[in-house]
């Protein structure tokens, strides 16, 4: 077979690879990671590069994700073009890992998960025979309904058993339930479907404590058309990846904010609108309609049917889980902070309002404790840790922060409540990770460079951007190590506000509003008050289980405050530990992944029960130094800098 | 201790007893059992006795169901009224067994079932802590719904955990369940009602597969109001007796005839309804509104609330069953004569319509075969046939007529469409056993003596009148072998019908409505072909077991047909085999009785389960030597008589 050199800037690295291979294969052969949310399918159009030298065939299906003057640039999906003749390629920063989007998973994540760690234990991977793909894990999967086409022998007066023992007669000889049940919905149309469609068959089951469910009998073979949903719930954003759930392959993706938003920023103030004036059935209205509407649209785009979505896995935050199924999160509120319910039963679709098939399956993820929700469970299923010796971390920051540290004997978990500064909240000219939104920052010789997503001209500034401009505010000792302010310098960027000092990020010239886009002093203390309550719990959480951060083998950073993370400025402004940066590890949505992977297998959503069973909640407010951590974190990186954060050079 | 003793007339047993036992126990003592329908609660009113010699006294609550005229001959009720000196007690003829209501379970079928046979083993008895009444099966019970009183720590901060983890804390100290899990509607309120109730909470738990399903929650202690309802769904009647689940005991009975009768006679015409021009739904509300009637009735007599009823257990044929959950029962009645389902699923009240507390449940039990249903394995589970070594026999006399054969190692079952005149149909005089019916014939020296049930002018006769009658008629020689009027006699009772000869039962004088009541050829014809069809169904499936009648121990005679049986005169006629007197007894309705015994216990249920799916039925049609015997059995009382009924002499 021939193989062929392709390059790829502004990396300049370079890999050999057989002819036919795809863009995106030889990318990852060469270590160049690129941005992908539908795992390869050409449907996300987000692995964009443009070929400076040699030619490729362009698959038409691509076409729509490129405007005119791109395709004339080349510019091609790397998932759909195979490598024919010696080829450079850029890839633009926008199709960059470091880049992805808030909506999918990061694809870095999704390869060491799955490749470097040790694979999810299956227990019996081979019920459903499918086409396998290697390293995946949808490869060996049991999802939460499952279709089975069955060709019944017709009845005969000596074989005259009824229709369902004649559906289960089939049915154990391709499946392992030890019971079987028809629910009596299916049971209604039993009678004239088997007959009507000759006795050939496609029942779709879910599985109900070890017994499998008979939800829904089709005629003929209907097997590939079968979908799921897998749905992150956030307070701020709603995502639902579409998934085959005969391949196991998503095959779209949809994002869209959080209705209830309207009724309240963060978590407190809607279960305040819940338990005060409002009322429980308008957010669970809303989300509902969050979620009808992603369906709606990944259904209508991908021209597929919705009763052929016959289940769906969802992670969210305790409070959001509750209100989803319409369960009263008051008590989430106050001291002693107790949910209602920690297991979410399984919940036939038409008794939430979600339309997917009537009788399809709706599965929340098991939470925790009133601030470690189903999305906590999903990102620490995502990330492996609870069957892995070695103790990692997963920071997932949002309005709230929760932190787990564990490994395959015990694991521990806290929240804290950060504020919304890193989602754009609680400072003047904070926003969200979208477009027009400062993502990165440089100050180099009181010049101010920055990016924003879009590439347009700013109009505010996200998590990631005001953590890279913290970072620089400090390292140009514009900021004190108390986050104050320098009095002595002279900078024309600093200017008086109306509540003090202020830093211009962007001149009235450069915004899209003609403002001038600044940092207030208050700004920075709301940031700071943020990140010292993560670092805080972070510290107090490893101290309550007698660690040092050095005994963190990794630590995964998960979260929605931004598309991107400069890891370097995190650790250096104090809002991470600092321990080797090659063992923190941006993981994106991992609450969608988990979720996903609840979606795809039982076994996975078993393991999500046992996750949540067995992690130790800690409540810092009970916890007494963690007041004393938050004061010392306070400050840039923190009051024991040389202890903490030594190799933080600035 | 005194002791008094107690004399019962007519048959003049004698009995010598402690003081202050109960009349009840004294005649079950001295071997003579009286009607009981509510295990001797003292709200049924149907062991009516007289005291003929001495004093007792008399329990107010037992006035209502007395005459004035009653009251001052000394009626009391036998269970209600306890011995304080010698008694001479008369049993009138409606307090006997064997006049007892179709409604009820026999009583004496209650006794030996768990007096002499081995008990039906409750694997874990002790998981709930009751009142023990010893020989009473609801003593060692599960109920398909189960209420537990909880008094819940509050919660602390350290002691945080979610309001269904707390639950089931508390529960898997009192329960032994796998695991558990809270339904959405029972969360739904859940929140506000372990508050309100300052965590003193009745749960309400259903199983599900090994599973506790948390129905409901209540506030403070509800155990003392918990009930369920066992329905024998028969095609003519509907009985439902209420059962409070606390203790096991039966607390009102109530009985309707079948709304859907308006729609077809029997099973057969009912199908064709359904799937000819009329409508499933039709029939499926029809019955729904039977049931509703008899829990409402009960409720209200019995002053309690609906809600307090969360399950019901239905025993019913396979037709009744299917359309009772809305199923098509088309396919039943076609060859090869396969039911949609066997195993009925447990169902959500509010699924099916029936009036009991919304999240209650509803179970129907399980089925063998088109014909042979859920009212059949409710039987053999009464009469305990499948745990004994011994083989017994089960006939269920109906207009299908049912039988079952076999012991604790394998069991066969038949159906045989006897037609409906041992239910009063097919037959010009023929009524139900209700008022008016005859009941009872005798004929000596050519006149007719007989009973009506009330004691009142007669209006027709009735399934186990006309078994006496025709016996009496043939061993008046009126009849000859061939069930056909002698040429040669001389009676004046012997005239010429419409269509042939006729017998005159009672003449215009005698009767309610002054016509001449007549039994003619045609008649018995149609009573032969029923009985034939009966009898040649039982010799069929013992041949095919390879059995002659000698190896049944045990006959159990069961059905709707009459509220008496003479058995003498039954296997006279050749409907029953001719095996010893005392080993056929006649159980009255099994199938409710099964129905309850499902209710008290999951166990039982589970029972009934591994009954249906143990049990093999043999379709007589396929059976090619069921056709000359029932050549043989259109003879009285058979044409073999010296082999098979050696001892019938007339």
């Amino acid at each position: 077979m021939k193989k062929y050199r392709v390059t790829f800037l502004p990396d300049e690295k370079t890999i050999e690879v057989d002819e036919g291979a795809l863009l995106i294969e030889a990318a990852e052969k060469a270590g160049v990671f690129l941005n992908s949310l539908c795992g390869g399918e050409g449907v996300c159009g987000k692995c964009r590069v443009q070929i400076v030298k040699g030619h490729v065939k362009v698959n038409g299906n691509s076409v729509p994700f490129f405007t005119k003057e791109e395709i004339e640039k080349s510019y091609v999906l790397a998932c759909q073009t195979p490598v024919k003749e010696d080829l450079e390629v850029l890839i633009p920063p926008e199709s960059r890992l470091e880049e992805e989007q808030i909506l999918g998973e990061s694809r870095e994540n999704k390869q060491k998960t799955w490749r470097e760690s040790p694979p999810i234990h299956y227990s019996e991977p081979d019920w459903v025979s499918l086409h396998k793909r290697p390293s995946d894990p949808a490869s060996l999967f049991e999802p939460l309904t499952n279709k089975i086409y069955l060709e019944l022998p017709r009845p005969t007066i000596d074989d005259n058993i009824p229709d369902t023992g004649r559906i289960v007669r089939e049915l154990r000889k391709k499946l392992k339930y030890a019971s079987y049940e028809v629910t009596l919905p299916c049971l209604r149309d039993l009678f004239i479907k088997v007959r009507r469609s000759d006795w050939k068959i496609t029942a779709t089951l879910s599985r109900c404590n070890g017994m499998g469910q008979i939800l829904q009998v089709e005629e003929g073979d209907t097997t590939d058309r079968h979908y799921g949903v897998a749905v992150d719930v956030g307070t701020t954003t709603v995502v639902a990846q579409l998934v085959d759930l005969r391949t196991g392959k998503v095959i779209g993706v949809e994002g869209n904010h959080n209705l209830q938003a309207r009724y309240g920023e963060d978590v407190l103030s809607r279960i305040a609108f819940v338990c005060g004036k409002g009322s429980l059935d308008v957010l669970q209205k809303a989300i509902i309609e969050n979620i009808n509407k992603l369906i709606e649209t990944l259904a209508e785009t991908k021209g597929i049917r919705i009763e052929d979505i016959t289940s769906m896995a969802v992670a969210g935050n305790t409070t959001m889980s509750h209100i989803l199924l319409g369960l009263m999160p008051c008590s989430i509120r106050d001291d002693p902070y107790v949910p209602t319910v920690d297991l979410y039963p399984p919940v036939p679709a038409k008794e939430t309002g979600i339309h997917i098939n009537s009788q399809g399956v709706v599965q929340v993820l098991p939470s925790i404790a009133s601030y470690i929700g189903g999305d906590t469970v999903a990102g620490v299923l995502a990330c492996n840790m609870a069957d892995r010796p070695e103790t990692t971390c997963l920071i997932d920051i949002g309005t709230n922060g929760e932190i787990v540290i564990g490994n395959n004997e015990w694991m521990l978990s806290c929240s804290a409540s950060a504020g919304p500064a890193f989602e754009g909240g609680d400072t003047k000219w904070g926003m969200r990770a979208t477009r027009g939104a400062i993502e990165k920052v440089e100050i180099i010789d009181g010049k101010v460079r920055y990016e924003t997503i879009g590439k347009v001209k700013p109009r505010g500034i996200c998590g990631s951007g005001l953590i890279d401009l913290i970072y620089e505010l400090a390292r140009n000792r514009i900021l004190e190590i108390d986050a104050r302010f320098s009095s002595s310098l002279k900078d024309k960027r600093i200017v008086q506000g109306e509540n003090g000092l202020e830093y211009i990020v962007a001149f009235p010239e450069e915004t899209e509003t003609g403002e001038t886009l600044t940092i207030a002093q208050t700004d920075i203390d709301n940031i700071m008050r943020s990140k010292a309550a993560i670092f805080a719990a972070i510290k107090s959480l490893s101290d309550y289980a007698g660690l040092t951060f050095d005994k963190l083998e990794k630590i995964y950073v998960a979260g929605g405050f931004g598309n991107y993370l400069n890891i370097e400025k995190a650790v250096g402004i104090g809002l991470l530990p600092d321990i080797p940066r090659e063992r923190i590890e941006f993981v994106g949505n991992s609450s969608l992944m988990g979720a996903r992977m609840a979606l795809l297998s039982f076994h996975a959503f078993e393991k999500a029960v046992g996750i949540s069973q067995s992690i130790t909640n800690i409540e810092l407010s009970k916890f007494a130094l963690f007041a004393d951590e938050y004061m010392a974190s306070l400050y840039l990186p923190h009051i024991d800098r040389e202890r903490l954060f030594p190799s933080v050079k600035f």
